[in-house]
C-alpha cells in the first residue's frame, strides 16, 4: 500500500460523507434524527454499500444496519465476530462526519480487506447504528443497547417534541418495536466493538496528529431542570414581587457554568442546550421555564458531585426567589473504560500506518460504546476534526485523516486477527 | 338607580365575559391573537352586542368593530363624537377581563344611557380593538393607531411565527390592508378618548377600592436581543473556550434584572418573557440565543436610562464572552399622560357612584390610549381586579365591581355631556 492508495481511500469516504450529508431534513442543512424518513433513506443507501462490498445485509427490529462477512478461514474463532461500525443519525444542524465517518470507514476497511486477500480467522459485521445522538427523544443508545440486550420496552412509549411514541415511530420505519429485545447478541460469539468516530474535541488537532486511541467514554449525566413561577403582566408587577420562572432559571444557568468551571482536573462539563419558556410572549412574565441539563466528566464521582451540587444550588435559588424547581434525572451513564486488549491493537495499527505511536485520550461525546461495553470489550479510533468543532455545520476531516484512519482500521483488525492465531 | 340594579349589571358584564373567553384557539384556555379565526369570531359576537344596544356597526380596515349612536340632541357638538372603547385581543393563556370588559362595559353603558332616556349632545362611539397586546405581531397598537392616523402602512410587511404577513392575516380575516391609513378620524371631530380598563396590579386591591383614575400610561420600550456564540459539543469543548450564547444570554436576563431593581422610584420594570435558543438540543453548545425585553417605568427618563444602562452592559457580557450581542429597538412610547378634564370627569363619575374621591394610579401596562392620545384627549378608568392578577387565567373581577364600573362609565360621559352645555 502507498500513500497514493491512501490518498484514494480518503477521496471514497468524502465522496460517501458528501452522498450521506444531503440525505436531511433540511435543504443545506443536515439534520438526520431516529426512525424519521431521512434516517430510512440514509439506512438504504448504506445498506447499498453494504451490499457492494459483499456483506450480507439486514436491518434489525430497532433500525440498525448490519452488514456480515463470514470468516475469511477455519480456525477457533471462525464462529465469532469482531463487530465494527458507528452511528447515522446526527444533531440539527449537524456536521457531516460525526458518525456517518465511522459507518463508511468500517465499510471502506471490509473493501479493502476484500481488495487485499485478507482472510480474517472471525467473521467481521459492520453496524450502523441510529439512535447516538437523543436528539428526538430523551433517552439515547436504544439501536445499540439493543444489541447489547440491555434495552428496556419502556423507552418504546417516550414521545419526540410532536407526540409521536417511539413504537410508532419504529413501526412507520418498518422496525419492529415487539421484538426489540430479542436482538441481544450473545456475549460468546462476540470478539469485541470498534468504532472509528471524530474526536469532536481540540487535543489532536492542537497536537498535529491524525489519529488517537480513547482511553474511556466520560462519565454522563442527563437531567431536566423545571422551574414554576407565577405567570404576570410586564407592566404592573413591580419586580420585588416577581416570581419570574425565567429569571431563576437564568440565575440557575449561571450556577451550572460556575460549578462546571470549578471541576477543570476531572474535564468537567455542563451544558444548557434547549430551554422552553411558558407562557412565552414579550409582554407576560414567565410562570415556567424548562430545560435541559447535560453534564459529563472523566470520572463518575466528578460528574456525580457537580449534578449534586447543581440540585442543591438550584433548590436554593428557587427557595429564595419562590419558585419552585426540579431536577429530574433523565440519564446517568458511567465511565466506560476501553478494553486494553483492544487499546494495544488500535497503538499497533495507527503506528503502522503513521509511523509513530498514538496519544491515549478520553472521549468527552458519549458513544454506542457506552452500551456495547455491556456486551463485549470495546475499542475506540479518534480521528483529527478541524479546531475540534463538531455538532456544527464546520465540522471538518481532511480527506488524508480519512484514509489514514481507514488504513489504520485495516492494520487494526489484522492485529487483532493475529492475536488468537 | 340602586344597588340592586348595579349588581344586575355587573352580572350581565360577567355572562358577556364568559361568553368571549369560550373564543379562543385552544380549549379550556383562553388565547385570541389579532386577526386569527378566533379575533374574527369575538368581533362578530361583539358586533352583535352592539347591534342589540342599537349601534350601527361596521367593521374597519383594520379590523376594528365600531358601534355609533347619533347624538340624542342638537347643540354645537351634535357632530362630534365621544370614543369608548377598549380590545378584544388577549395574550396567550389570557385572564378573561383584560381587554374584553372595557368593551364590555362600553356597550352596557349605551344600553343603559338607552334604557334611562339620556339625551346626549353628542354622538358615542364604541370601538373593539383588535391588536392591544402585541403577541402575534411584534408591533403593537395597529389598530387603534390606524384610527389615530399614526399607522405606518409597513407594518403590513411584519411576520407572525408562521412566517405570515400582517397583510395576508388582514385580508384572510376580512379587512382591507389597502385602505387602513384612510380610517383616521378627524382631530376636529373627536371629543375624547375614554376607556374602562382593570388595573392589572395590586394598587386598588391593596387599598380596598373598586375603581381608579389613571393619570398617565407608563412609558415603554420593547427590545430584541439577539446573542451569537459558537456552536459546539456539549461534551468536548473545554468550559474555558466555550462560547455558549444562552450561557451569555442568561447573564444578561440576570443584568437586566439588577437594573430594573434600582428603579423602583419610577416604577421600574423589566421583562425577558421569551427566549429562542438554536440549535436548541440537550447535547449541543448552544450557538445563539433570542430574547424579547420590556421596559416600562413612570417617566420617559428613566426607562430611556435603564435600556441605555442593559444596552452597555449587555455589550461588555458579550465582549467578555467572545460573544456578539446586539439590542435592537422595536417600538418605544413615550408616557401618555392623561387628560386632565377626562381625568376630572371620570373623578366625578366615580364619585357619584362609590360616594368617595377615587385616587388616581399609573397605569404600569400598556393601552390603545398611547396611540388614541395622537388623535385626541385620553382619559382611562381602572378596575380592581384580584391580587393584581393578570395575563394569567386567573384574573378575576368581581361582579360589584363591574357593575360599579359601568355605572360610573355612565356617570362620567354624563359629566362630559353637562360641560359644553
Amino acid at each position: 500500500m502507498t500513500r497514493a492508495d491512501t490518498k484514494a481511500i480518503g477521496e471514497r469516504a468524502e465522496a460517501m460523507i458528501q452522498a450521506l450529508a444531503t440525505i436531511s431534513a433540511e435543504e443545506g442543512k443536515l439534520t438526520r434524527l431516529y426512525l424519521t424518513p431521512e434516517h430510512k433513506r440514509a439506512a438504504t443507501l448504506v445498506g447499498n454499500w453494504m451490499r457492494r462490498a459483499d456483506l450480507a445485509v439486514r436491518m434489525d427490529a430497532a433500525g440498525t444496519m448490519h452488514g456480515r462477512m463470514p470468516a475469511g478461514r477455519d480456525g477457533p474463532r471462525a464462529k465469532k465476530r469482531l463487530l465494527v461500525g458507528s452511528h447515522i443519525d446526527t444533531v440539527v444542524h449537524a456536521g457531516h462526519y460525526d458518525g456517518n465517518f465511522g459507518v463508511i470507514a468500517a465499510i471502506l476497511a471490509v473493501e479493502e480487506i476484500h481488495a487485499r486477500g485478507i482472510a480474517l480467522p472471525f467473521a467481521l459485521e459492520v453496524l450502523a447504528f441510529g439512535d447516538e445522538e437523543g436528539v428526538r427523544y430523551p433517552k439515547t443508545l436504544s439501536t445499540s443497547s439493543a444489541i447489547a440486550g440491555t434495552i428496556e420496552p419502556s423507552v418504546l412509549d417516550l414521545v419526540d417534541a410532536n407526540g409521536m411514541t417511539m413504537r410508532a415511530a419504529l413501526a412507520e420505519f418498518g422496525g419492529d418495536p415487539d421484538h426489540i429485545t430479542a436482538e441481544a447478541y450473545d456475549r460468546a460469539d462476540v470478539l469485541g466493538f470498534l468504532e472509528v468516530h471524530i474526536e469532536q474535541g481540540p487535543i489532536l488537532d492542537q497536537a498535529h496528529e491524525s489519529l488517537g486511541v480513547v482511553s474511556a467514554i466520560a462519565s454522563q449525566g442527563r437531567y431536566r431542570v423545571h422551574v414554576r413561577g407565577e405567570a404576570g403582566h410586564a407592566g404592573t408587577v413591580p419586580m420585588a414581587v416577581r416570581h419570574d420562572a425565567l429569571a431563576g432559571a437564568a440565575e440557575i444557568i449561571g450556577m451550572v457554568e460556575e460549578v462546571a468551571r470549578k471541576g477543570t482536573k476531572a474535564s468537567l462539563v455542563a451544558t444548557v442546550g434547549e430551554i422552553k419558556v411558558t407562557p412565552g410572549a414579550s409582554n407576560v412574565i414567565p410562570g415556567a421555564a424548562e430545560f435541559s441539563l447535560d453534564v459529563r466528566a472523566s470520572d463518575d464521582e466528578t460528574r456525580a458531585a457537580a449534578a449534586t451540587e447543581i440540585r442543591r444550588c438550584a433548590h436554593q435559588i428557587g427557595a429564595r426567589r419562590g419558585l419552585v424547581v426540579g431536577v429530574e434525572t433523565m440519564q446517568e451513564k458511567p465511565v466506560a473504560v476501553c478494553a486494553p486488549r483492544l487499546r494495544h491493537a488500535l497503538s499497533v495499527g495507527i503506528r503502522k500506518v503513521t509511523g509513530k505511536p498514538p496519544r491515549e485520550l478520553m472521549s468527552g461525546a458519549g458513544h454506542d460504546g457506552q452500551a456495547m461495553i455491556r456486551l463485549t470489550d470495546i475499542g475506540m479510533m479518534f480521528v483529527r476534526c478541524r479546531a475540534g468543532i463538531s455538532h456544527n455545520p464546520l465540522e471538518h476531516v481532511s480527506i488524508d485523516d480519512m484514509g489514514l484512519a481507514v488504513e489504520a482500521l485495516v492494520a487494526t483488525i489484522e492485529e487483532i486477527a493475529g492475536e488468537g492465531t
